[in-house]
């Protein structure tokens, strides 16, 4: 409590949570400051909570979060893959119930000629995790070593791998503590916690699918819009190319959710089938990604190379490399009966008969987890054969008894909860709903 | 992540700190919870670090508050004296420069025949300890165990010790974290701190002195006055006689601060002398203490009894008993010099010739700290004898180079810096300053 008169030059973590506390703004030198020594081990675990829920109330300016973003980034490695000619680009997505469009997209951009260093993230509570789909197909080995990973990428132009020790570690231990002391739902520091991530892949463009909806984390379209304006404006400041797709999740995407069926309905659409909003979805972002990768002079003209790129069989065929470079059994992509699934099903009939109005599709989500499709614990392992089949969309006409969902399942352990929570997610009404609001709300930095 | 659609009744801390950040208001239930929780150590120092944090940005209710002091207060033992007859009352002062009263009002109240269980504090910063000015006084030991300041209590109505570990445990440990996370300056979670301490003593009334201006904790008379307000209710929310003097810190209260000089001036007010201003101020607190604790039938025959207690040397001599049953050597009283003293003496002369219109009195405090006469970390050790002797009071006239301030000290380490602070500490002018301000600004509670 000594004020000392003549301060001290020596910075202390306890006079910046001060500063944070009552509404300060940081310097880069304070930010570098917190990140370097809680990711060292000097600054302790209870500073850091104090001063990040000092953060989650107070907020950041647009520079403290670059600073943030760019400690974070460089608390580890970051990729350069200068020996590998053309554009690196990627995609990431804030998450959602039935999202596989990585697997789809990948393969695309890779076959049409670009490099996609992709390192994703393992589902948790209601949504799917591209580490965790990629999993289900035997031996698919998605924790290379970064030089291996380096060998993949240079030889198919497309990897998929999982975050290492190396890359961004102060993320890692910052989430980790996020999740404890409740200042996870913040954008700046979801934000800081993304792009560090995906700038250590060493790309020169990012494509980011911001979902909206009642499956995304953001429920609310203006709370989706502002964590993509912030984080394009964050990658921008870091001299990357950045577009921000606020896309819908009021619904799942595709007919499927669950790891091995998602890996099917991914190679439907490589195959030239698929359902339409994720066969749609997938060629608008690869599109993206050609544009700004300057594969491409136009968003147009790179929708019309990602069809292309599925219509050859190009893609198809880049995704069978991709597989068997990662170890994984190749032959899925014929022959999908070899990836894992489920002994049992089960329909859930419709109640009463209307129209589908809405879909609470987080609890689509919580009940496939349920199963075992999923993880409620960062510990608990995949069932990867479990599955919920969506018959129904929005606005659709449904009769009473008609079915709505076909959940398959190995396990019935929590099955009766599961399947009252997957009834309880349709709303169905009398009259139909407006017209379905669009599967793309908005592009942001383009 | 997930959000389970059946939320378990269990109680989690991290719930609760999403509560807290989201300004939501706690059960009583909640807030035993977290300090029970974090007391045994099951909840950890992050997660408390993150409630504090919140809890200092978000504020608490005066139901949450009263709980939280309760279940502070509940964490350890709780005195009961009621096999001493009569009332126990005791004083609490927020801390100053020069505030020497409890050595002053403690005598005076036992004698006058009330029981007054102080459990005292040490100084931090630029202000003093009750427990460190009594140390000052050899072989006396405020480490009394519990049993034995029972016994001192019965013998001679008063005893003065340190809290121990029995006493308010969650309090000792929250108030660390708070120290270290830049969450100590909140009105609720000093009043928590403060209240819990106090009512485990077993008190009936309690008075307190909330110090405000230059050299207080509280600078605004209206953060003082709001911190009194939430303390008087919240002890009479438990059942307590409580009332709250605000009282003047715009310059150090008497003519000495520093340990064996403060003894030294206690001495002299009971002795019949002292300065005027500590005397009044130990005089009103008594008669509060007497009118409380249904010793007087007012506050007026309250000050009648002080001054008696003063004037037949009866106070005197209940100190004389006080320091002997605590080991201490309670021939200081009518022989200082066996009180440490400082070998060197210096003086601060005036820089110009005016008024003396304000005092930095914090400064004061830090510059005695700094000689040794205080504590700048836990672990220092005091100089008992270093003190400053202050000449000129706010209003005063003074000549160019006529003495402001004597400096008594033993080492000369930070002797120029100390002087300088203590030189800058006083703000001469030509014209006299508008008339002081009153030494006791209001009564709260009565």
């Amino acid at each position: 409590m000594l004020r000392s008169p003549a301060p001290s030059t020596r910075m202390r973590a306890v006079d910046l949570i001060r500063k944070k506390r009552d509404s300060g703004e940081h310097s880069r030198e304070e930010i570098d400051f917190l990140v370097s020594g809680y990711t060292r081990g000097e600054i302790p675990d209870y500073q850091m909570a104090a001063w990040l829920m000092a953060v989650w109330i107070r907020g950041m300016s647009r520079s403290e979060l670059a600073a943030l973003t760019e400690s974070m980034l460089y608390s580890g490695e970051v990729l350069n893959h200068s020996e590998i000619p053309g554009k690196k680009v990627d995609k990431h997505s804030t998450g959602g119930v039935g999202d596989k469009t990585s697997l789809i997209l990948a393969p695309i951009v890779a076959a049409g000629g670009l490099t996609v260093p992709m390192i994703s993230g393992r589902g948790l509570g209601h949504t799917g995790g591209t580490l965790d789909k990629l999993e289900s197909i035997p031996g698919f080995n998605v924790n290379l070593p970064l030089g291996e990973f380096r060998r993949v990428l240079r030889e198919c132009g497309m990897a998929l791998i999982g975050q290492t020790a190396e890359i961004a570690p102060a993320d890692k231990k910052i989430y980790a503590l996020r999740d404890v002391t409740s200042t996870v739902e913040n954008i700046g520091l979801i934000c800081a916690s993304i792009m560090s991530k995906k700038l250590a892949e060493g790309i020169d463009a990012l494509v980011l699918d911001v979902k909206t909806g009642s499956g995304a984390f953001m429920k609310r379209e203006e709370d989706a819009a502002n964590l993509a304006e912030v984080m394009v404006e964050t990658g921008k400041r870091m001299g990357k190319k950045v577009v921000a797709l606020i896309t819908d999740m009021d619904q799942p995407l595709g007919r499927m959710a669950g790891h091995s069926s998602e890996v099917i309905a991914a190679i439907d659409v490589l195959n030239g089938g698929g359902p339409a909003d994720l066969r749609d979805l997938s060629v608008e972002l690869s599109a993206w990604m050609f544009f700004l990768g300057e594969r491409t002079k136009s968003v147009e003209e790179g929708r019309r190379l990602a069809e292309t790129m599925i219509a050859t069989g190009q893609a198809k065929e880049k995704f069978r490399q991709g597989i068997k470079l990662q170890g994984g059994d190749e032959r899925v992509i014929d022959e999908p009966s070899r990836l894992p699934k489920a002994r049992i099903h089960l329909i859930v009939p419709a109640a009463a008969g209307g129209h589908i109005t809405a879909i609470q599709c987080e609890q689509l989500g919580i009940a496939l987890a349920m199963l075992g499709g999923g993880r409620e614990k960062k510990e608990d392992k995949i069932d990867y054969g479990t599955g919920l089949e969506f018959h129904k969309r929005i606005g659709d006409r449904v009769e009473q008894g008609e079915p709505l969902v076909t959940i398959h399942y190995n396990s019935d352990a929590k099955l009766a909860e599961a399947k009252s929570l997957v009834a309880g997610s349709y709303e169905i009404g009398k009259a139909a709903p407006d017209k379905p609001r669009p599967l793309i709300r908005r592009v942001l930095g383009a």
